[in-house]
């Protein structure tokens, strides 16, 4: 089972407050984006409602995908006064959220 | 915000019990890649164990990354016998797990 070169996605799975709305939920996924920008070790995000197709989410409602070169970036991002400071501004909006980090690896049958 | 072109990502978060020994687990990762062979919507298959930056994995320890071409080719994944069966196989060693669909979205700022 090899490990790819390096690579570390940070996955974020959430659920809003009930009472955050569609505008302000643009506003935190635009925020979130934007570490791109501000984080220097961040290289990608993505995002995306969840689609039902099994009903196994646990009523978490959106993910968020970012990629970083290594554990050493991931750390930096973590630590990073951007990061933190919009963590706890999206934080103060989920109903829950869970963060996995993960070095994507292929299964060679 | 605009959508990928209809790829959807399925992403499996699990901590598995903790009687699963690390034979059972590469057998359940071996099981899980190959419904590749077995499912023909299924068009990759990445997994790895949580790496710690943030605590905010909430005990979940490994992550389960597949692609799927649309939402229709995940729903034939979804019902399909190979996965169904090892679904039951997987779910019977999982502690917990949560499964969450989306297409992921790039943002412009």
């Amino acid at each position: 089972m090899e490990e790819a070169k390096g690579v570390v996605k940070h996955v974020v799975v959430a659920k809003f407050e009930d009472d955050v709305s569609p505008q302000k939920m643009v506003e935190l996924i635009k925020g979130f984006a934007n570490l791109v920008n501000l984080v220097p070790t961040m290289k990608s995000f993505h995002w995306g409602k969840h689609v039902s197709a099994e009903n196994m989410n646990e009523g978490f409602t959106h993910v968020f995908e970012s990629t970083f070169e290594s554990t050493e970036g991931l750390a930096e991002y973590v630590a990073h006064p951007a990061h933190l400071q919009f963590a706890n501004l999206f934080l103060s909006h989920a109903d829950k959220l869970i963060a996995v980090d993960y070095k994507p690896t292929i299964v060679h049958l």
